[in-house]
């Protein structure tokens, strides 16, 4: 018995998203022709339209249809800040709480050996470049994970090397937060990185 | 802050993929645009092939390229069993045993009224037809899930009342299966339809 050779194709092509095993392709795929053929049509469109009009945006590597995203181009934003995160995703975040009006750039990334993924995967000369063209202050907004973490001080040995002002967003208890129902680690580090109350 | 309007409308038509909520199909798309653009270009084009080649068989209503499948087709398979599976993963199973050789008929889905698919969405009236036309004996083999029971349940009540023979592939403890370890449904149902040992 075979499976006709064009839906063996879609399985394997649909193996090529992140997370996306045999088992799933395969539920996918008979998902898509059984049931929704009009949005495998889109999503068809969708893929070529991203590919062919998707780049990095020249200054902050962010994803962009122009050269110059909107953001960067935008000329009403603070250019002595400038913001580094690992994915688009972050920068959202970042946007979200509407506190930040500085620059950014987008690593597309993070150090991360097992991946395959060094120093030379990441655009890091660009954002060194990046930095001494504002000049500015570089805030370091990588995660707080093994990687992220490894990411920000691997960048902040070369920023610093070019005698750019380097800082890191702060680790402390969540707003809302409980002291009985936070990590010890976080604790530990909100107490190392208490502040002086202000009379 | 925008998203470019491209990357924005292929993370929307990710969505269109079972399991896929916003989070995964963000970093479906980050994935696709960073890491692989030629797998996106081979999956936008493995979907519309599929789309345009794939129709079901006029027979056995599984997926096929061909107004008969290569199954139906084939001549030499027992004409006299119909085995009635609910998906073509189901059927491909089946045929990895290598111990039938009948013919089947695809459901393409189970009775599952919580997802909208009531007896009018499976094209029983079709199966009907093609267990009057072989004449044979109908074998359910739908999932003992809930839904796969409940399809079974009906699609034999829909064919004995047609004078065709249905049978139920048993239900009872697996291959290797160890008594302490299986579950008492299963258990109970293995003793119930317990076969005499012959001398």
């Amino acid at each position: 018995m075979k499976t006709p050779s064009s839906l063996e194709e879609l399985i394997a092509a649909l193996r090529c998203l992140p997370g996306v095993g045999p088992k799933s392709a395969q539920r996918m795929a008979y998902h898509l022709l059984q049931r929704d053929k009009q949005g495998a049509l889109r999503l068809s469109y969708s893929l070529t339209n991203a590919v062919q009009g998707i780049r990095h945006c020249a200054k902050c590597n962010n994803f962009s249809e122009e050269e110059i995203c909107v953001l960067c181009s935008s000329g009403k934003r603070d250019e002595s800040l400038l913001c580094v995160v690992e994915m688009p995703a972050d920068l959202l975040m970042m946007e979200q709480t509407q506190s930040y009006r500085g620059m950014y750039f987008v690593l597309m990334g993070r150090l991360s050996p097992l991946d395959g993924i060094g120093a030379r995967e990441l655009p890091l000369d660009r954002l060194v470049r990046r930095a001494q063209e504002l000049p500015c202050e570089v805030i370091l907004a990588t995660n707080f994970t093994v990687e992220g973490e490894a990411t920000a001080h691997y960048t902040a040995t070369l920023l610093r090397a070019q005698g750019i002002r380097v800082s890191r967003i702060a680790r402390g208890l969540p707003v809302g937060g409980e002291l009985e129902h936070v990590d010890s680690g976080t604790l530990a580090q909100a107490i190392l990185e208490r502040r002086e109350v202000m009379g």
